[in-house]
């Protein structure tokens, strides 16, 4: 039968006349049926029944002490049925802070659906105060919590926009591709699946980059896909081992029409609650962004007038003495920068220096870092005299950092620096960003980095990114000059999303390939898709779960994802991974090696 | 910038005008911008320039003696851009088989933008002519075959389709659950995921079976996924190791409420070129089904005028003749079907009555079948004699089956040879089917079947199938009476999709676990959360590859998928599954084990 068109979508197909989150004044004398979870109870006569929608006060009549004995026996987060009749509340009684505060409803009968047990590990009110592994292992009951309820309807709404502007208004179609596939040279440790061909493993995708390109070749020249990927990387604190990620991919297209449609599917899709957001975004290029940020990921929420950008000195320095001062060794590629923190900021404690030292000690052991209070009176005075002193416009009670050492690290120590600082005052409940979404390209990255370790040629991103064409000249010559097409799409200092412009010409990735010392042959798929007419194409892929943690105002990973594991990888709800039984490693011709 | 909203959405974002597909009588005189593969070329004058929306033939004006040069050059697939004027075809030359077949683009300027090799494994047009294996190898290649083109896009349009009407029309919410999980007891092979934490291993899910019910216990009333499913099941033709399901569970619902839901979400999403579609769908059960088709998959379009349905004859039948004439051993469990074609089939050929010979001594051997026609002269005359006769109305010329054994292997032989006569029928081009879609709901399955070799009851479903609630109390004194609520949905003779109302007590849970000798330990999890305030809840599953082949009206999954494996699991393109290096064995701590 066809469903009737009056019945709202969320009743459809069920027997309930309501959510328990939507009753007000214009619904009382209305007889109504609701299903929830009783989170609250007193004096056996009031109980506040819940669902994903709300909650609704029910009241047991003085007469009806039948069902108050059974109101009386019922545990918390027992489900329950009931049919009643709406009542406004009396006067006084009404509450503000709930949606349906200004009625209740007048219980004529109940039925118990489930008794819950009596000792469930928290209050659901409580959410927050239980520890991060009991809310794990007990996710079936947290998932119940109103912030995770709504985290993940905001997250099916917003995917659902997505698809629709990808689709209804720019004819793309979505693709499903493999994730059981072949290791990937270069890029992520990837997960390992063995199959009952002794030997012989599939590799969970890391991302659909190859298939997206494939599909190029194979003439869907407008492909998106919501597709899962997976990275058995390094524990940390906003990854998962299984992760989502818009991916996206055009032919005939150029940079600007791959930024050009991002800009456009994210003003449709952006959700009210989130907060205003700018289309077109700004842009920089990254050798500008590190100049002034010292990372390629700036929080552009944190504002100038507050917190000024690096300034680069090496010019206006005298290198001689520098090296006598610093005690630095001679040497050409030697930068220096500066960062000052205006004499507004006088709360410079101790925490926040043993915070930078620590900083500089961990992560940037060979850049100098000076730190000094104006007016200074320590070795450097004739550094920072003169043309600096000017170009820096120093004033009493300003804080000055002055780092000098290879020019990335350098960049990126007081990138750090300027952050923890920041991030220090707004723990201290001072205001520092600005409440508006930050939404930046970064454009014109260098297409190789150079490992000084290895003494090789890396890619900044990946071996099928396009060189720029102005640039391939420089490919043999020169080839750190050479920028790529691609871009990186960062909001509030955390980068959501990144992409290029591919090579489409089986001769040119062959060089690169070449030039990073890639094993060609697990490839030749690739080269051979590439000389069977591939169109030149590009693409994008944004991080899901990052760019709904953004929309959505929390910082945990865990919050957006209705399963998480722990940063080791396990789910504490089913205890996976387990070992498994000596008939399945024999099925899959594997045994555990014990270590040594 | 926001996109100019003139611009149409095939076009947005890049530089062509128009797609090779659209141009009509109604551009002629228009400048145009096309891009597309050549798909063919004569007399350096005419090309044919294909994309993923049509054809479009190209024509180089006489005088331009440079273009033609280029045209002589290119090889076929090549991906060009051209600008260049819609002219009328001169009279007589329209093509009444193209979609733009009343126009033609005079060239104004070519640019190659990819010079296809000239040796391709195939010609496009030629695509069903090569060998499976090279289809799948070049499998880029084949995805420009225009067949495979249409699926792809069917395939995005009706999920589309499917995601609005659950989300818009019915407040689903659409959660990704995680792939990454802990084997299951009971149900199909799963592959292994070794990890870093020696002996320790993941499995991925055979389906979002155990998360989508605890999404019900944590509250999230109406969930649905476009679920990737994985199963290292053997090998079969219409089997991959990863497949895709739409996955649907619901709160506070009934079967009824599921099967009403599905029925409109089909209603919605189907595709006008799939055929029509009748709502409600019919019902049967799972008993009148089996007696009548001898499968709980019958095609309905096969129409019982031409071919009749089996006839149960035991009761009909003494049995001390029966086992007199058919040797057979007493067994009060002994089940007598006949399935009779009539004489209008006189095309009873040697080579089915092989075929079914076969398939009783491969499948079922231990029913009795005898095949005779009518009239007889064999030792079976007197069974076949009196109420028999009239029962089954024999006529001379009709054919005979009658088969004797324990009831589902009866019932299935003929079940099976009636299905394998329909199918060589129509081999024969003789109509049989009719082009209506038929779906069906097979309901009031058995929850259990009996394992007469392990002497144990099993799940004729899965575990967390809840038993009928007249029945439950045959469960301890005569279990194999329960029925579950169970509900499969067959389309034209194929399951897509089967579910239940799932148990949500955790006592009843525990009770089957025990009886299905599950142990329940690994399985904690679910125990508490159905202690924790589960809710009544219910779903389905529904194999979106396997609908979208018969949406597509094709028979081989391959051609609904994008990157397809080989019946044995390999994906021949990139040669996955491969050896891998010590290195990363090591990594996860396992060898591979030799074979002895």
């Amino acid at each position: 039968m066809l469903v009737k068109e009056c019945v709202p979508p969320v009743n459809k197909f069920v027997s309930r006349t309501h959510t328990c989150g939507e009753l007000k004044i214009q619904n009382i004398g209305e007889n109504v049926q609701l299903c929830g979870w009783l989170e609250y109870s007193r004096t056996k006569k009031f109980l506040i029944l819940r669902d994903s929608y709300g909650s609704t006060q029910l009241i047991i009549p003085e007469h009806r002490i039948d069902l108050q004995e059974m109101a009386k026996n019922l545990t918390f987060e027992s489900v329950l049925s009931i049919e009643g009749k709406v009542l406004k509340r009396p006067k006084g009684q009404e509450n503000k802070h709930m949606e349906t505060g200004d009625i209740e409803v007048e219980v004529k009968s109940l039925k118990v659906l489930n008794m819950a047990k009596s000792t469930m590990p928290f209050i659901i009110r409580e959410y927050n105060k239980a520890k991060e592994d009991t809310q794990l292992k007990y996710r079936y009951i947290s998932l119940r919590y109103p912030e995770l309820q709504k985290n993940l309807r905001l997250r099916s709404d917003v995917i659902m926009k997505i698809r629709e502007y990808l689709i209804r208004e720019c004819n793309f179609v979505d693709i499903e591709t493999p994730t059981l596939f072949k290791n990937t040279p270069e890029g992520a440790q990837e997960f390992v699946v063995p199959t009952k061909i002794p030997g012989q493993f599939y590799s969970l995708v890391q991302s659909p980059q190859q298939f997206k390109q494939l599909l190029m070749v194979g003439g869907f020249d407008r492909y998106f896909q919501i597709a899962r990927c997976y990275r058995d990387e390094k524990p940390r604190h906003d990854r998962q081992p299984e992760f989502t990620q818009l991916d996206i991919e055009m032919s005939f297209v150029d940079c600007e029409g791959i930024m050009e449609l991002v800009e456009n599917l994210l003003a449709y899709s952006w959700p009210e609650e989130s907060g205003e957001l700018t289309v077109p975004f700004k842009r920089m290029k990254y050798e500008d962004v590190m100049k002034l940020y010292g990372t390629d990921q700036p929080d552009l929420r944190i504002p100038q007038q507050l917190i000024f950008h690096l300034c680069r000195l090496t010019e206006l320095i005298d290198h001689s003495i520098l090296k006598q001062n610093l005690k630095m060794e001679q040497n050409e590629n030697l930068e220096v920068y500066a960062l000052v923190f205006s004499q507004k900021h006088n709360s410079f404690t101790t925490s926040i220096k043993d915070t930078i030292s620590k900083l500089q000690r961990t992560y940037f052991p060979s850049v100098k870092l000076i730190q000094t209070k104006i007016p200074n009176t320590s070795a450097i005075t004739n550094i920072i005299e003169g043309n600096v002193q000017q170009k820096l416009n120093l004033r009493e009670g300003d804080v000055l950092f002055l780092a000098c050492g290879e020019k990335v690290h350098t960049q990126s120590l007081l990138g750090k620096i300027r952050l923890e600082f920041a991030n220090f005052l707004e723990n201290k409940n001072q205001q520092i960003r600005t409440s508006k979404n930050e939404l930046l390209w970064i454009t014109d990255f260098p297409l190789f980095s150079f490992n000084t370790e290895t003494n090789s040629l890396e890619t900044m991103h990946h071996p099928f990114t396009r060189p720029h064409s102005d640039d391939l000249q420089y490919l043999t010559e020169n080839p750190l000059k050479v920028r790529g097409l691609h871009y990186d799409l960062v909001m509030n200092g955390f980068e959501i999303g990144g992409g290029s412009i591919r090579i489409h010409e089986s001769k040119l990735q062959q060089e690169i390939f070449k030039m990073l010392n890639i094993d060609e042959s697990p490839l030749m798929h690739i080269s051979d898709a590439l000389e069977s007419g591939a169109p030149p194409h590009g693409g994008i892929a944004i991080g899901l779960d990052r760019l709904i943690c953004l929309l959505c105002n929390t910082k945990n990973i865990k919050n957006v994802i209705a399963f998480p594991k722990t940063m080791a990888g396990r789910d504490l709800m089913s205890g996976a991974p387990v070992p498994i039984s000596e008939e399945i490693k024999k099925l899959y011709h594997i045994q555990t090696v014990e270590i040594k």
